[in-house]
């Protein structure tokens, strides 16, 4: 019968996060998530199907940006290109969440599974993204091709951008990591 | 007490495969396997962990083979073609077994669970090519991305090397995946 809870989504995603660092992610259970929040396992229940899905609740909310961004693009512009800049506009919502991206990814390197699911996201969106470019025409290979090149940018620039101190740029670090691709992959 | 048995891995393999095609990966135990191949459960635990090591058991030869190709790569080669060596010398490999991959990935392919644990490989292989160009002197990110664009480029090439009819060559195509994706990248 649980009242709505304004907030309650934001208090129970803290009080988890809190625990499972403190804890680590295996120890934690939904009824002390909770009670940290302050709320019962029941509005818990509302938000989250389990624990884990605190950690991975906003991936459904991250592919689409990344397809329609695709999808919107202008015609003119390289499959390349226009993966870069769903790649940056995803980059540009998770920068202002760095502390709560850094707290996470503390969560997700401590434990296997996690470091897992967060793989089989990453294969998910590179999916999402060559359906997208197939959808502007890209055929063949090409459309995974530059799919999965696109996502091994991301993976590094948010392995700089979790890694180095001050006010690292995600959307400039993604630019960058394109960049530095077509370095060391340009023919001698 | 069992004796040992000639080539009891080759049969214990074979008689899995065709029993994972038959009937799904989930529905066969072990004790199927083992009385398809003619053999006890008892030697199928000698070579084997469970039933899923019958498809992932070469992993570690795989992973060496990448290493020690990289490692063994002239001073003067960059460091992109250094891992597509690797990838080429892996291909080769796999190219004398192309009717066992073709059986192996599709029982991967129907299995949710199996599918992950190849994403996981896959990114483990990454990490091992990482390494290696990290001792060849590779720093900073350019090697972690070196890495991960010859995995996106092996990926690809296996994929149309599977869905390719007739006699198609996995080096060649790790070759022209890596040439795709300087297509795919060029700058405008």
């Amino acid at each position: 019968m649980g009242r709505w809870e304004p907030n309650a989504r934001g208090r129970l995603e803290q009080a988890a996060m809190d625990l499972f660092i403190e804890r680590g992610f295996e120890q934690v259970t939904v009824a002390e998530i909770a009670g940290r929040a302050g709320l019962t396992e029941r509005t818990f229940f509302r938000y989250f199907a389990d624990k884990r899905e605190v950690l991975f609740w906003g991936q459904g909310a991250l592919r689409e940006l990344l397809v329609d961004t695709v999808a919107g693009a202008p015609d003119s512009m390289a499959p390349i290109d226009a993966v870069a800049a769903a790649l940056e506009a995803a980059g540009a919502v998770l920068q202002e969440r760095r502390e709560y991206a850094r707290r996470r990814q503390a969560v997700i390197a401590a434990n296997t599974g996690l470091r897992e699911r967060e793989l089989i996201k990453l294969a998910s969106l590179a999916s999402a993204l060559a359906g997208a470019l197939r959808r502007r025409g890209v055929t063949g290979p090409a459309a995974s091709l530059t799919a999965e090149a696109g996502i091994a940018v991301f993976k590094i620039a948010f392995e700089r951008w979790m890694s180095e101190a001050g006010e690292a740029d995600l959307p400039r670090l993604i630019r960058a990591s394109l960049d530095d691709l077509r370095t060391v992959t340009a023919a001698v």
